[in-house]
């Protein structure tokens, strides 16, 4: 049995954007001499999340319409009082900061519609995902 | 410390549907050899999610209707033009594909009034639900 | 590797209140002789959920404001006709029962605007959080 910790760093581009991390998780499994256990992702920065479903460029387009609709930018929200971000900090608040996922034979064992995306919900920003396996 | 990796099928019956699947996610802890640590509860498909509440059919119901409600199927989605599904995904989105729960004495510690729920989004369906042991 | 098990109660004042708990799950973790791994929090009540976020005063009052906005109290759930907490189960059911963070030489892995927090959505009550690190 053993862990495996490493992170790796991206830039986004806009406010709102979900970006599919699976190659980075990927090649960091591969590095790992962990063949069955679990990996699980992590973000560090409380205007993001992780989430798993299916890379197709319309329906990630389909979620960052329903964040917004779901919890629209233009209200009176305390915390912007602070900085002007409370809305991104709600919308992380539902996404979560993580995903735990199966490791079997030496890689995730994610389902062939499956992707994961890191979640940028008040970018532009350079950010850092963290990533654990642990297992034998 | 030892790692087991197990699955099992179901067929839903609706297009969206709140299945208990405890007792099938208990079934399998019981053969693994593994005393103390995580079990982690995993959907492979992209219009299904995993969440940990209460088995009461009203209240099950209730989650039904605020899936709906929440998110509406009635939406000029994007993705819709490839799947008609969009509606599906998005409530996936929030539900989430996975449960971690501390197995302490061989068994799952959930409180009295939890159960484990496989969350149907794009039903009827066949499904496969992954569950992974870690511990010692 | 090895795993270790501990739980702490808190009293919460009022029927929403979003509580840091990243103290009390600091000193288990000390306590535990694991340096690398996964830290897991569990809720065992399905009236409760556990959430990472920035501890702000204002934001936190956000989150709660967001949560009553989102499911709506005044509602003809059927859940009501049993137990008058039907809103408190499906805040729940969006928040999430558990989160599994990084643990890295002995401390969890959080950024620096990141806390741990326990959701109570049906208080006041008394509440039991379930911390489980695993690791070496």
């Amino acid at each position: 049995m053993g862990v495996l910790h490493e992170s790796f760093g991206l830039r986004t581009s806009r406010r709102l954007e979900i970006r599919d991390i699976t190659n980075e998780i990927a090649g960091i499994l591969k590095k790992a001499n962990i063949k069955n256990g679990l990996i699980n992702v992590f973000t560090r920065h409380s205007t993001s999340g992780i989430v798993i479903n299916e890379n197709e460029s319309r329906l990630i387009k389909d979620f960052e319409n329903a964040l917004k609709s779901l919890i629209p930018s233009d209200r009176n929200y305390l915390h912007n009082a602070i900085d002007n971000n409370a809305d991104s900090h709600i919308r992380a608040f539902y996404v979560g900061s993580s995903e735990t996922i199966p490791v079997e034979n030496g890689s995730m064992n994610l389902g062939t519609w499956q992707s994961v995306f890191f979640v940028e919900l008040d970018g532009p920003r350079s950010r850092k995902v963290m990533v654990t396996v642990i297992g034998e």
